[in-house]
């Protein structure tokens, strides 16, 4: 089995150690793409919305001979849009990892770094339908790229920012979220008196799972001008 | 791996086929078990309410040994009462099969058989968080009980139960519910415009990927008269 | 007129306790039973499934002649399994009091005993349709036994409990729940600024006021094993 | 025990023949009041709203010496107003129709006279946080004045409205609404599948039973002008 | 352009102060009128029941020839039956400045003067279908009448309440309502850190893009009695 | 006043059509600029996300000088990150259209070219918070771009789903959407019984609006690589 892992960020270390981290879980070939433009880390509306481009871009340029795409950041720029136009099932980080928490609790607690993310998730959250379930979202200042760079000086915060989703908003589980914090949740488990949940290994199971469900059918096909190459010709159905 | 399945109503058959089903898809050792007392199908709430003790019976009977548990009745008689008290990670038919399908299609189709299932599994999706993401429960007049006994008959309508779904509730994808049903998904997938997914493969694969989320605290224990001695010990605490 | 009140529990103390205040308010015969298994008092997940199987056959048992049934335990389990299979009307005391609640006040506020109910009672308000309704749960740690042994031990906290609600959850109105406080809204209510329920009396009001709604068709009938006599001949349809 | 009727709108046949409905069920003195200006029937949201100025006039005139008010009125114009100001427990038709009818069924369907009516009912039940238990609303032409002057020659159309309900909305109770209906419920119970109830009946058995509601604080006073001396007063806290 | 200003309220000096800040804004003449009975300044459910009467009466009396109507009064009492009735577009200024707030923030703020105005606006806001998008509401204890006495001894407090609305809510924009508030937000702007909006100037805005949407049918007429002779014509379709 | 019309698809006649009739309603310069890459035609998910990026693209390079910004594609790609990014107002065609229909009804229809847009206007009218405002969303099957080339043949089919929209659903007001059906809405409205809101009118009428609120304060600067220079300069805080 062969997954296509795109990081919608322009950031190749934070491709490699998200992939890293999938390959050691996963009895699969992992193919990993970092987003050709964009913000070198995801941490607004703007960086966002130019990452589902990116994302699409990466899709049609290395979908083909993959079984499956997963979507590795956490707040999925583009997912719905990568779903309508893949062969293949794709499946988000945040999206992945939150359904998978409903199954490990009822009140999903969600911790990431970047004040930005918070609306931002919540909205994510509410668009798959999940808004009840939700605890409460916490960010720490730094963003992602900033934890990837310096991990050890995040994760007293990180843990105490968990603590307080169980303790102050009543998580009964926590998804640690961000492709930059692959195998952060096993680190500050010790300090969390619930469950927490790396959103990259979540994810990636959730890949596997999804390989249940048969394809759909194609959207129709449109016409475009100024997309890289890979990209016209999906988005017109060749 | 070994998972529990957990089969709670008292038809030793149909136990059998989920069980046979999930050993050919998963690489996991599967102990199946069937409940102890109550109906021989279940089509009602008094059944289903009954199903959950029998279940927790049969967890506290079995679980010693096992990675995870597999409720695998769809509608999840007990789930929350199992997840409370068991050492290992619990999945239910229903609830692994409902956000599986949320990764597959923005609004969820359910068919089943047994016509007193619909309100049930309605407030079943509503507890779960995922009433937002329901586009119809469908039931054709033949319960899961009467679909084991004679597969064949069933086919067509489950087929137009889930073409209706497709049609006139918008559903993108379909969740072809019940123990008894294992299987029947590929076999209606032709006639149906919308991927189907089969409730027993995709709760079995999401047992898998709910052994990403670590164990929660137990609950503190309390004293009981007139249960299985099995059961009295796990309330215990012991 | 004769309601047989089910305590779902195996503590014959705190039946009668509810039975003697229900026999104060009402101008009616109250036949009042206890379960034959179970949790000594109600206060998980696993006890509460236990518990809709014991009242289910409380009801099966002791429902003859009887015009209707009081389900006299806050939480309701079984309820709606119970109002399935009953031949007279059915209600529940936690349903009973917050709909009653409902017309006393905007925000309901819930007071009992016992931390694992508040996210019990949340999802049963919910379930009814009443989450909008809800200002906050607020639980003791004494459960609902603890504090029939010792009432007066637990006055100044439930009071406490009541004011909270008021003050920082914004309750216009607090439901004071559980069979085993039975009379105690009434002491607490001089320290409390906002009408304080009994749940035991507003529960057996509501049953007289269901008197108003005609009965339903019965379910179709079903096979089941393992169960006392009187409930397999009230779910086989004998 | 004696109750305040107030029929807000100015046809004085209405307010008879509820307050001789509810005299024949309760145990209570009924001081029956009609409306002192108006809309003769109240069918649109003009006509509601100047009838909860109504309604209050009648509240400040008579309640003295009442120990409940009850706002028949199916659509309880001014409802909060009324309860905001009542020294004494006040309970709306529809209001306790609608909250008696969720006890006795999961999914409450509604039938009464105007076709206005039914956005107005549909707030109304959202405003009251039932818009989740709510089947569906419907109308037949006549409004409710013109049923009361020829109650025959609308049974069968209520009926098929009520079937409707039922068979199409899934309702599995419906509240026939409305004063000028009180009675009917038991004419057309025998075409209808399930259970109906008397908006009248239930809303009055409903006042009864929020006797067990204790009195909450008075609202501060406020200055008027061009009001009737009693309503002047009332609102000015003598 | 001419639009009908309704100050539903009985104190003249709000009218004009509302009427001249519009005027100050809009490129239309303002017709401005005063309730003719009711509250002097609107502050609890009864006085805004009453007031929704006094609104229609004095549409009724002055709408003729006008373009618009303002309902200049936030809480907007008995918007929907002005609208119901009036020949030209109505628009509430709480309705107004909520939607128009909603363009600019995704969480929005009301801070207001009068405590009894918070559960009120929850309403208000939850029947305009806004309740997701609203952070808080903040309210002080002077009411708007009392703020129109001597706006500068209410400056501080309504620029802590906004800053307790972005800081504790939540809120990125924050709505200043009432009629008695005009201009006041351009005072409090510098010290509140997200965008403070007059709800006179937003409502009177409203109205003017209003005027993109057609009129759509009168309602049916309706008789009635006791009332001003203008409201009476009015309903009755002449 | 200078208004930055931004129609994000690349089809330049597209924007012409829009910016002409914005000019015919607005007192203001229209500074009128098209997609620099994407789809001819916005019809899809994938052709939608592309769009944020491309409006965010021309909102960098153009908005200099202009006094708000008007995202002229009824769907509003990019709508929060402009918001986010933007130093002046902006306003979406579809959420100033949805909000002002919002004054006009109750229950919002909503009619546009393309069948991939239902689910899409669905999610986005979600997200704005007025799901519950929405009385259904039809589709016809030519896209705007098809109805853009030959309006003549669409209008009945337009008019026909307005009336659906009235009729079936219950809509008491329908927007007409797509920058593409500008100056439609008036064609049609003789043959649909509810008022039709032209939604090019409508959001250009809430762009003057929305300048009565104050700009917030700009989002942090981000790094960013393959992107054009102004926009580059925009996110990075320059």
């Amino acid at each position: 089995m062969r997954i296509l892992l795109i990081n919608p960020n322009t950031t190749a270390a934070v491709t490699e150690q998200a992939a890293a981290h999938v390959r050691r879980l996963l009895p699969a070939e992992v193919v990993a793409v970092t987003g050709r433009f964009g913000a070198a880390y995801i941490a607004s509306r703007a960086a966002s919305a130019i990452a589902a481009h990116a994302a699409l871009d990466a899709l049609a340029e290395h979908v083909a001979g993959c079984d499956a795409v997963y979507l590795a950041c956490f707040g999925d720029p583009g997912l719905l849009a990568l779903k309508e136009v893949s062969p293949v099932p794709v499946v988000g980080m945040a999206e992945g990892a939150l359904h998978l928490a409903c199954l490990r609790g009822r009140r999903v607690g969600v911790v990431t770094g970047g004040a930005l993310w918070k609306p931002m998730l919540e909205e994510f959250a509410a668009a798959q339908g999940l808004a009840g379930r939700l605890a409460g979202i916490r960010t720490i200042a730094p963003t992602g790229g900033e934890i990837a760079r310096d991990p050890d000086a995040a994760l007293s915060r990180l843990a105490a920012a968990c603590r307080t989703c169980a303790q102050e908003d009543g998580a009964d589980v926590v998804v640690l979220g961000g492709a930059a914090l692959a195998g952060l949740a096993a680190r500050i488990q010790p300090d969390v008196p619930v469950p927490v949940i790396c959103s990259v290994e979540a994810g990636a199971r959730m890949v596997l799972a999804a390989l249940a469900a048969p394809a759909g059918p194609p959207p129709p096909p449109s016409r475009s001008a100024g997309l890289s190459p890979a990209l016209t010709r999906l988005l017109g159905g060749e």
